[in-house]
């Protein structure tokens, strides 16, 4: 260390600025950040701070500099330490002198603020639009097996037989509350800080609503000193994406299990399963397994942002440069597995003799209990009884069926010989037609409710 | 190790209880149990499962169960595992073989789930409420200071003069994000899993709608496989209290630095000061601390919970088990801090001599370029002028004040006479008039509206 | 709100202290607590501070104050904020003014951290040896399945055949890295802070040598202001605790996994499942659903510690209270878990049968690549080659094993008649008897090479 | 959403790619890919798999891989997918079919385990000499101040007087145990995986100790299914790294605060301040808030690979892809905070005479104690009685020097003129001179034993 250690004495500006600089990843906020300032010109205007003239000057210079970003022809300078910076010292080269007036009033404080706000803004209704595909991915999916048989699960283990279009619209639900949490920070991102200035507010006339209408905010930040901290709609953001990883890690989990052979419930298509660097023969989940495992990022992207911002001293401090990077990471995290994730669904195959075949008797015992509560046995017992056929059945070798009425009537006097009807899968699930049920008849409800959802409120 | 190891072969009977046994916390809900029950069996009647009679005596019994916890009077028996055990258990004692009648088509899975969301809907109603008061103790503090100026800070460094009000209300906002969120929540908590099952739906016919009226949900839940596992809103619920702990560790911090005598700029009442086990004369913010620590420990309850949901198979897990403690320790925690900060602001004195002394003519500096601004000269020059303004004082060893007319004429040839009013914190003070701005009048209108905002909303 | 929100106006003492004492989690402490008072009284004596006499009247009071704790009489009082100041206060009970003398130097600072590292460093001990009895009984459930067959994966997709004993003690070298962390936080953990008074040091002659040796610590802390406030041994025992709980969490997938009819390769005692509310027939694996679900919670303890302890400033801060309970409620949890998965592993059953038919001939395609390969093919056309061997079996609709000579042939005239000899899953598995594979040679070394870490490093 | 939903119906192979390949954060590993390969081929070599001839190719045309890399003209190709396959690829490329022959008997998952614990031990190598260094700036910013006095806080209260070196000092043990943590991580991470397959062990005969000595690992593992999925050395490394960075975050409070001009204990380098885009006269300390914010950041990384982690069935999946990048933005945080960090400390100014003007007497109530304790008080009984003196010089508002000896006589008999010695800040802190005390005597020993630290340790 002693060696080389010394190199540390001074770091090179270069040190510096790699700590210190946001340009590396805060110019994709160009666009946003041009159209604030498009409106920020206009509002001075408005006051009187500057000509229209002026205004005029500044907004041309500002759509030259966006084309310059939009056809990549910008050429950042040393000394762009962020885009804030990188525009205005590239627009006052373009208009000259007059550029100089743009920051009147203005703090990079509410500036980055309502840059990111904006870009958000945007994120979030990207991330609900491919929410948005993937629920349409899993009715289209579901459609065609609403009376599919196959064992439905707890504990992982054999429950009562339900039917696929169930287990799969069971996804739509949770992607749908992501969806309401993501309306919901929306609204809480529509906030305009523009005006807040660097933390006291702004002394120029600047009609704040106006700001606010131009760039489709709805509400205007009340008070300066918070408007210039609050990331909470960062915060926010992040944990409505965190929790749409958790859904598709369930969503994943249950895709690999179903796809290993031991289920074969699904196959799915080639295309989404890739191949081993040894092992000739394998087909991997892999998509399935990267959106299970980038829950973890989402989580970790979360975690970190509450951590940064708990315990910061009153208005701006440079901790909130960190809200940046965990954002624009989850953002690009879900756009990438999300469509995936749809095009796996699209095209999943679904193998109804698989699912069938691993159905159990077993798995009727508590419609053979609810068969004795019609009987007029209170349901504990008939729960004791049911249990203790089923462990008859297995001392004896032989499924629950295969238990004659003799057998059963050992266990109590209630069992006639209409026991039979019971040991019927398809008429188990039928008989779950209650709202939320597996029946068919109430999943072709549920598919026609997710269907109105989507119209009211997706 | 080896030594007793051994003793580890066969864990106990009491080791396993230990283990899988929730009744040690989840006890505590055993008033929305029976409210749940008692919903169930009047549902279980209108279904023709039972009869009036047989629901009457159930519900009857419920109400001595529940009396004999609210009394304190209900004996814990070996084999209660959890609430749903014991309230069953004892209910059968009570009223004989009929109570065995009130699981019929219900499974611990949607009665766990019922239990947990009235629970939460309660907590977030009491959290709400203590938010509330905080907010009402935030507005009482900052009224009699709307015209108190302090220095306002940006990087914890001496920024622009601010109002004491201005600073105080700046935490109201934060609140009142927290409100909206918590009563978004609230609407995603009050979905109906009762009726739901293990995981399939019910096949009785009960009326779900009658359910969730008898038990105050807006909605009932859609797919049964998502009830008997959605715990998104307990998530939820430990998102917006551990925001709730950031703004607290925020204002915590504030209060912290600003009673340390260097600031000076507050007192915190004697009663919430606490003295040192060696040192005779501390008085330490222990509160305060205890506040901002335990951001902590709200924000780790949160993580914990979505790792415990990240990969989970479809439908009830064991897993979710682990959901209920985080969520009574982040409310019994906010439950602890908010009323105990909202008496701190309550008897919070602020000492605006101190404020006013640590306010440096530095601070104007922006008011100086505005200055120039107003002179014509665009901001990002008179920015600069200002700057060596500053520089040039600090060689000669005076305040910007005490700059003559001459030594500003150096820098620019704008400067006039009328410079001199630009050093006045007061005026530096009201010209920030527009919405959300520090001036006394701006403020008066951010308390109008926080008000508003409290009758409204809150 | 406004009805009951005055009740906050100014908090009983009873919120107060609910808030601020630690007696309710930190009385478990006790025995540490007087353990480092006696020493403490010791080292006074020594240092000429106060007499022998007087060190054995304290001495004498302090145990007698224990014999209270550890025979449950003793009373807690109002006032009791902690269990130092619970212990102090009976002792000068128990043994008049002279108990005052014994907190001369001493700070609750230094005397905390003390008391906790004592605590941490038995913890470390015990779950250390519990982990120990986990490993001990993956080595016993291992050796009876050395030969037997399974199939292994990657990605959950059938890979390549494996021993059955492999795949268990695949787990022990997890939890042996586990135990070598437990090992060095503890080294890190056996560090003195008494000594260091309230952050500036002692200024009587105490000889902390003396004191460490009494107390078993190995080092004694550099510099009072870093002892008082350091919590890095708590974090790092959180943290080792969480990768025990990541480890139990990925056996426990195995164990769910493996356990369901579709694999069937293993029977969990049913002593370790459990049964269902509503479904007569379950057997569900509660143990082990608990400790995957588990590992969130530990996870998030270390994580919240982590955020307590971001940003403070130098010395101790009231924040750090903050580290007991998620210490606390780790060693609680593995406390619960580790004896049920050893009892678990202990009673397990494999059923080799089940595993076996699951053995599929594509698992030997790289096999039969390598079988190339010792043919002279590079591996990577090879690889190729097998894979087009397995696509052509799968056209066909025959096993690997049931393609023709000539059909190989087709593919690449370097396959002979002895590629017959590939086909065979044991040889394919005793073919991998390099350091660490699944060939039961190798295992066999491996198994031993467990029993030496446990002999000289467990 | 509608209108542009059925854009995600297929995702373009474009999506595919960006979602599974790893090259673009992967290939920075190029470096040890190659290392790793060209001690593979001599493995292969030495087993006879390969003819010395073809190893020779080998490693030649891997040196010319690697030399296109170094020289920034290696060009990726379609379908390289992660750094693996683009160095075989354009190896096979160089030297012909014989290229095909390197991956024999290994698998992507070992070599990626290989890859990336070659990455990591550079990686520690690094962080330890940064760290190193800024201990050193700790030790040489504290000497010129060991009689330097300073107010020493708890509860960021002023407690006693203390030396500013000792307070320097502090975070020199603390960045002591984090080298430490760094060193055992680094013993863990150099286990040898490679020889492991894809998951069940090499079929050839390959010298695993002759890898691990090439390789430059103490230790080969022990069982191929853990070693190809064992990622703790990774969350170790970031738990490692969460803790430098918790106390980088310390460090950097005090700065932030000790800078604010209310302090003013320090100045700041104008190098490492930086200004502001609105008021001209800001000195910001933003690498000082950066390094404390980025401690989030760090924490979130540790956060989220435990929870990617958690639940994984055995051996290799997909999910551990994710460990490579937060692992890299760890170590790149650091590399960019630590040196700006060290040079802040190496100009660091202190103003020993804003220290001393900040002491108050009220700071020396415990040495009034100790006084009485010297006159045979116990301790509890003086402790009363100095906190009695500083409330009488409260009220009669002088100082606690100004109270006549005949006001402390009311408080105590014990006081005789003596009692003046007491109030001298520059004896109190030279009485704190046990081991680890704020003494100059004791802060001189503890730099004395922290150089020897450095010598033997670091």
């Amino acid at each position: 260390m002693s060696l080389w250690g010394g190199a540390f004495n001074e770091p090179s500006d270069a040190d510096l600025r790699a700590l210190q600089d946001s340009i590396g990843f805060d110019k994709r906020m160009y666009a946003v950040d041009i159209e604030g300032s498009v409106a920020y010109a206009a509002a001075l205007s408005l006051a009187g701070v500057i000509t229209d003239e002026e205004a005029a000057q500044i907004i041309n210079g500002l759509e030259a500099v966006k084309a310059e970003f939009d056809e990549g022809r910008f050429q950042l300078q040393v000394g762009d330490e962020d885009i804030h910076t990188a525009v205005e010292r590239r627009l006052t080269e373009l208009v000259g002198a007059v550029g100089g007036k743009l920051h009147t009033g203005r703090s990079r404080n509410d500036q980055v603020a309502t840059d990111l706000r904006l870009w958000t803004i945007d994120a979030l209704h990207q991330i609900d639009s491919l929410v948005g595909a993937l629920q349409e991915a899993l009715i289209a999916a579901s459609e065609p097996h609403v009376e599919t048989l196959m064992p439905g699960y707890t504990h992982l283990q054999p429950a009562q037989p339900i039917t696929a279009a169930h287990w799969l619209m069971s996804f739509f639900w949770m992607f749908a509350r992501d969806r309401a949490r993501l309306s919901d920070t929306q609204s809480r991102t529509e906030v305009l800080p523009l005006g807040s200035g660097a933390l006291a507010g702004s002394p120029f006339a600047i009609n704040r609503e106006f700001l606010a209408g131009q760039l489709g905010f709805e509400f205007v930040s009340e008070n300066s000193l918070d408007a210039v901290s609050d990331r909470d709609y960062v915060a926010e953001a992040l944990f409505a994406f965190s929790l749409i990883g958790v859904h598709l890690s369930r969503l994943a989990e249950d895709l690999i299990l179903y796809s290993n052979p031991a289920f074969g419930y699904i196959t799915l298509n080639d295309r989404y399963s890739t191949g081993s660097s040894l092992m000739p023969q394998k087909r991997n989940p892999d998509p399935m397994e990267l959106a299970r495992g980038k829950a973890g990022r989402l989580i970790g992207n979360l975690t970190g942002l509450l951590t940064t911002l708990k315990g910061l001293p009153t208005s701006y401090n440079k901790d909130l440069q960190e809200d940046k990077e965990p954002l624009f990471d989850a953002v690009d995290t879900l756009t990438l597995i999300l469509p995936v994730i749809t095009a796996v669904l699209r095209t999943l195959k679904l193998n109804p003799d698989r699912m069938r075949a691993a159905l159990d008797e077993s798995m009727l015992a508590t419609d053979l209990a609810d068969y004795l509560v019609s009987k007029g046995i209170p349901f504990r017992e008939a729960h004791h009884i049911s249990g203790r056929a089923v462990r008859l059945a297995s001392e004896k070798g032989v499924t629950l069926t295969r238990l004659s009425v003799d057998d059963l009537h050992s266990l109590s006097d209630r069992f006639g010989h209409d026991v039979e009807a019971v040991f019927d899968f398809a008429a188990s699930v039928a008989r779950r037609r209650a709202q939320g049920g597996t029946a068919p008849d109430a999943v072709r409800e549920q598919i026609a409710r997710a269907r109105d959802w989507l119209a009211n409120e997706g």
